[in-house]
């Protein structure tokens, strides 16, 4: 399967959400450049609204919708940042947004959900139910069906972070970007190549969820049983679409290890005073464990996000 | 006494340090807005060089001194910021650093003083140790004593962060900053006042360390006894520099409890993603509570520094 994205895509979703996203700034850390003797750019998404990058694509998703297309509301599955990101960017345009999420997910996702006026569904926490909740959901209210990643919307959306973060700092050698599904990391490739063939993109992964990393190991997508990682929002599995965006563009995937993620989130709180989620640290860790050699070299770091429950921190619970 | 600081100090200050401290950004919040119903604009001193605005004053003061007066180091005593500022700065200037530290200190701040070359005497917790410990030190090493606030090249340091938020923010209605000793707030007021004299200056106290607004109702200097928050940051009292210069030159004394702090800065990291220690959030617990009229209002506020230890915050503690 070829893609059909392409900088042009992306440069369109740009112009599509900047009435409605943040051009997120880009922070330096002279602290962490000694440590990695390199010197990285920090795409601070974690500032972005609803804290995460998912606004991005959801926004483009909803505002590349007809009137008719989107006359009955979007709907999704989602424990996690989507869910909040496509409700904030129906609420913007002015339509329903359907959100199916299991009955474990954490009463702060759910409160951010509804603070945007998200209409909640809940399914048990298990695929099947999800699937068949969500299918309820939508032959009852005809709304349109927005995926989480999968979608070239959801990936142009996404790379528009990158865009801006090219557009910021030029000469970069080196993007890396968190890998869950595939959404951000493909869009970030896409845009990154088509600005900069010069510059490599990397991809972390937890080693808890290394499906990526296993399929590009073997040549195909593979996928794995019980990812776990306590960067949640990296557990969902790489799409046939991702994977082969990937493996044209990016470099290759680095696998970074539990107590490493939580490491860098810490050292990243303490030095420079922004909060991100274990997800966004997934990208710095290869950089602080030495993993990626970056001596004299110029590292653009996607901080995807810093949706955290402040209750239960990590290193106070582990 | 009158004050010899004017807007030109502040401006010779803000030369002075600009090679060595960073501009810091400005950040702002569409949710807090809304809280307010004002449009607040931060000054993100949680930014700056040793994660509070501390470093301005001390690298200020370092760099004011001729050859001869640095030669022999400088010193002071502090448990908090202005320790590791003052460190810092000497190490810049090439100097030696000597600082009294009582025995009590939180180790993170024993250790960012260590990081910064500071050499580090531990004195009793107690006035009489620490003024003694101090004075052993500078007999001994001819060190030059640099006071934490109340000392005019600290304040025109301090000042400076004011004078970059009134330059990167034309016409504020109100600045808060918190107040201790005053070091901060009286270099914002004569920042804000030199620059836009139309703009009122608050200053936000903690209702256990309220001995400014005690000093502001009764007319004259008026110290407390036992000074407790959690704004710890904020214990020192007033001199008699510091009250005369708020009295010339603020609006007035808010004060705020130790739950609306608390509230606040949990608020700030929810919604802003960033990191700030309970004394910045005591600038921003009445816009939240209600105890100033921001309606419409453009309102710059003093986010006085950034470092917490991440493993007792408060809403865990509490």
């Amino acid at each position: 399967m070829s893609t059909p994205i392409n900088l042009d895509h992306i440069r369109d979703a740009a112009e599509r959400i900047t009435p409605y996203a943040h051009r997120t700034p880009v922070l330096t850390c002279a602290g962490l450049d000694e440590m990695t003797n390199g010197h990285l750019f920090f795409k601070c998404e974690n500032f972005q609204k609803v804290g995460a990058f998912k606004f991005r694509g959801a926004c483009n998703a909803v505002f590349s919708l007809s009137d008719a297309q989107a006359a009955k509301g979007v709907a999704t599955h989602s424990s996690g940042n989507h869910a909040a990101a496509l409700a904030l960017a129906a609420r913007l345009r002015g339509i329903s947004a359907f959100i199916v999420m299991p009955k474990t997910a954490p009463p702060v996702k759910i409160a951010a959900v509804k603070e945007y006026d998200g209409q909640i569904t809940f399914s048990e926490a298990t695929k099947e139910s999800r699937d068949e909740t969500l299918k309820a959901v939508v032959d009852k209210t005809a709304a349109l069906y927005i995926p989480s990643y999968d979608d070239p919307r959801i990936i142009a959306g996404q790379g528009t972070a990158a865009l801006e973060l090219v557009e910021d700092i030029p000469d970069l050698d080196m993007v890396i970007a968190p890998v869950g599904g595939g959404g951000l990391l493909s869009g970030t490739a896409l845009a990154v190549k088509g600005l900069s063939p010069g510059t490599q993109v990397i991809g972390a992964e937890p080693e808890g969820a290394d499906d990526a990393w296993r399929s590009f190991q073997a040549g195909h997508l593979v996928t794995i049983d019980h990812p776990r990682t306590i960067a949640d929002g990296l557990l969902m599995p790489l799409s046939q679409r991702t994977f082969e965006i990937l493996r044209e563009s990016i470099k290759g995937i680095v696998l970074v290890n539990e107590k490493a993620i939580i490491r860098a989130m810490r050292l990243v709180w303490e030095r420079m005073k922004i909060i991100i989620e274990p997800s966004s640290a997934v990208a710095i860790a290869p950089l602080l464990e030495g993993d990626l050699d970056t001596r004299g070299l110029r590292v653009g770091v996607i901080l995807s996000g810093g949706n955290v429950d402040l209750e239960n921190l990590p290193w106070n619970t582990t």
